[in-house]
């Protein structure tokens, strides 16, 4: 039942799962040690390594910000941020606006079909405060690809637990039309 | 004469005191040290560390993205960054656009005249690629402070060789007015 859930959601972590079985945390580590199944962490990085090297066109896959979990060129992505010490305010541990923006922005280019993504304006708003230990699961969708000037326009929205924390309008270069 | 430059403009670079006395980079250098004057990246710092450590309020001069070479509390700020390697894209060398966002956000959070300053909105422009080894020059110019819902706005244009690279507005929440 263990290999057979995270077949079908990779993504799920070790604390819903021990929900889910109403068992307790350690038992689903140790089960999964007895399986061979890596830990999410690594389940992430493994499909993110295997499926999406060869797919992000505008830029080498670890110069985004965040980790891919999903990405359809000139359509849509995914990507998830931890936010951890090193994003925060040292003061009141609240992320730093621009962390979020790298992330948006980063996966704004990733999702670009092109050699070249550049970003030529971007209007943004901060909806709600991201503390360290958060998630940040920001979604990209392509919008817009003028095929007179090549701007492409991508709307990414970031969330924590299903509530919106940042949600950015992004117009992109990009150097020629795909579609 | 020298000594009396660079207490006029405490910026100015070994290169361009070369050209002001039609001398060699390497004479200014010698004459420096002669002189014990220290070079320019340690004469920012000192001022910087001098007369800002007491005056932004807001956060920790450290957490500034560049270095501040001039504030006054919800008028003005400058800052100064140096686009180097990890800055820029791997494949073109031409800055990321967060990196300039995380300057001229941090500048708008330093001009703010309070303890807790946040940015809510954005609105942002890329009008000219920075590559590599280019300074950036952002100034802030505190426009407009709301009595009613205490947000404050700033606008930053950043330059690199008085070009205008960067234009940005933020609308920053404060836990309270000065005013």
């Amino acid at each position: 039942m263990l290999t057979e859930t995270i077949k079908e959601n990779p993504f799920i972590t070790d604390e819903e799962l021990a929900e889910k079985f109403t068992v307790s945390i350690q038992t689903i580590r140790l089960d999964r040690l007895e399986l061979s199944i890596p830990e999410l962490r690594e389940r992430i990085k493994n499909v993110a390594e295997k499926r999406f090297e060869d797919e992000v066109r505008s830029l080498p896959l670890e110069e985004v910000i965040g980790e891919i979990i999903d990405i359809e060129l000139d359509q849509s992505a995914i990507s998830i941020l931890d936010i951890k010490s090193e994003h925060v305010f040292r003061r009141n541990k609240i992320a730093r606006g621009h962390h979020l923006f790298a992330q948006a922005n980063s996966l704004a280019v990733a999702v670009i079909n092109d050699e070249l993504a550049l970003t030529a304006k971007a209007n943004i708003q901060f909806t709600r405060s991201v503390k360290e230990g958060e998630r940040v699961i920001a979604k990209a969708r392509v919008e817009k690809i003028d095929d007179d000037n090549g701007r492409t326009h991508v709307e990414v929205k970031s969330y924590v637990n299903n509530e919106l924390v940042f949600k950015g309008e992004f117009e992109m270069y990009r150097s020629k039309n795909e579609k």
